[in-house]
């Protein structure tokens, strides 16, 4: 029986905190039977957008490096939420999601697509693609446990991109995030349920929560959802840890009483 | 400032009597200053499947002939849920939606694509296709209240309609349906909502209520969702109408405070 376990944090702008913070509660995720961990957006570091570059970071790179340790030391399979990735002569950043098998290699790396562009005043200013560049690629990889399907935060609001995933053989997605309160509040738990439902997948979506170095509040209720839309776990205020069974069974019934996965009739 | 409204019913095999029923409603719904009205799927009819052939209509037919003097009576946009579209030389029929405009011309006619196949154990048993022929092109007409994108029931669990419609202009996305107790309760809400959040848009969906000749409950909940996903109405238990404000200004700043219709990146 496979457990997932949805790690929520308020991430700040020391990177040495974050990181041995991300390691306690990882292991305490293990240590609660869980066979896959996902950690939220930038759980590495989460400071003012001035620092961004210099705290980005190759991968391979030392987070990577300690994340595939933690992975292999504990034998999980690790989402590890997103880093800032650094690329060689390019001044720009990806927003990038590692998975790591349970023997520390790295299965997927997925560079999160849709940016943050969002300027709702008086309580939203954002503009990611300042100093990030979008992916391209879509990511899902199948492993022992059943297909992860990756994405980072705003990807959510984009239902192709988990349509794509499905096709490709998603069975879990990950949607590790760090939503504002204002959009959190009005959207987040319907549009994860949403790709739960439509996709008939287990969704584990770990959020950051409360304040952000960027003036607004991160929204936090990390869930993990069934294929059939019930919120199975949901985090409660603060850092912390939610686990959930992940049940083939159940994913495969549902899948068959209500097949509108094999009713799919224009393309996307 | 334009009004929309639901209407819920309770359908049964008197055809009459549901097309009494239904005029009722749409004069009360213009009586509150409804200047779009949008009735549930098969509310002209909901017989044991067996009469099915024989309660089927023509387009234009009676039915649409009724609903067409209605809506130009009034003065308003008629979207006429569906109706069973008989055509000749083949035994299955189409499960449509009319939008009528205020002169009573059928401006859009949408064949439902995604039928309703589903086998959930003492729950829900139904094969749509037996009796029906699924349809191939969506429909978005733009009106001079808003283009408005058609779609039926079972259709809301396939979001890349949902994507198709926007693509095409849509701002008021019309779900008419008739969901059954069971994947109501777990569903409707929840994809009701994202449809509109994910899309930016109206969403207008009446739903049949109670006891189907089917054997099962159907959910009722019609609502009225905003652009930014808010419920601004739903309806009560039993048959009624719901009104709300279809606000232009609230739902282009929507579109440009989060600006994620712009954003789209993967084609669908």
């Amino acid at each position: 029986m496979l457990r997932a376990a949805a790690v929520q944090m308020s991430s700040g702008p020391d990177k040495r905190a974050n990181l041995e913070k991300a390691e306690a509660l990882v292991r305490a995720a293990a240590g609660q039977g869980a066979g896959l961990a996902v950690l939220p957006e930038v759980f590495n570091w989460r400071g003012p957008r001035g620092g961004e570059a210099e705290n980005a970071e190759t991968i391979p790179g030392p987070s990577s490096e300690r994340l595939a340790a933690l992975a292999r030391e504990l034998g999980i399979y690790l989402q590890a939420g997103s880093i800032t990735e650094r690329i060689a002569s390019d001044p720009r950043c990806y927003n990038t999601a590692l998975l790591f098998g349970p023997n520390g290699e790295i299965l997927g790396r997925y560079r999160k697509i849709h940016l943050f562009d969002v300027e709702i005043p008086a309580q939203v200013s954002a503009c990611e693609s300042q100093t990030r560049k979008p992916g391209t690629e879509t990511v899902a990889v199948a492993t022992p446990i059943g297909t992860i399907g990756l994405s980072v935060c705003y990807d959510l609001r984009f239902p192709e991109l988990y349509r794509r995933l499905v096709r490709a053989g998603a069975e879990i997605l990950c949607i590790p995030s760090a939503f504002t309160f204002p959009t959190g509040a009005a959207h987040w738990e319907t549009l994860v349920r949403a790709r739960a439902i439509e996709n008939q997948c287990y969704v584990v979506a770990p959020g950051q929560f409360g304040p952000s170095p960027h003036g607004y509040r991160n929204y936090g209720n990390s869930m993990i959802v069934d294929p059939w839309g019930t919120v199975v776990a949901r985090a409660s205020e603060g850092e912390g840890v939610i686990v959930a069974e992940i049940r083939r069974d159940h994913l495969e019934r549902v899948r068959q009483e209500l097949p509108c996965l094999t009713h799919i009739r224009l393309e996307s």
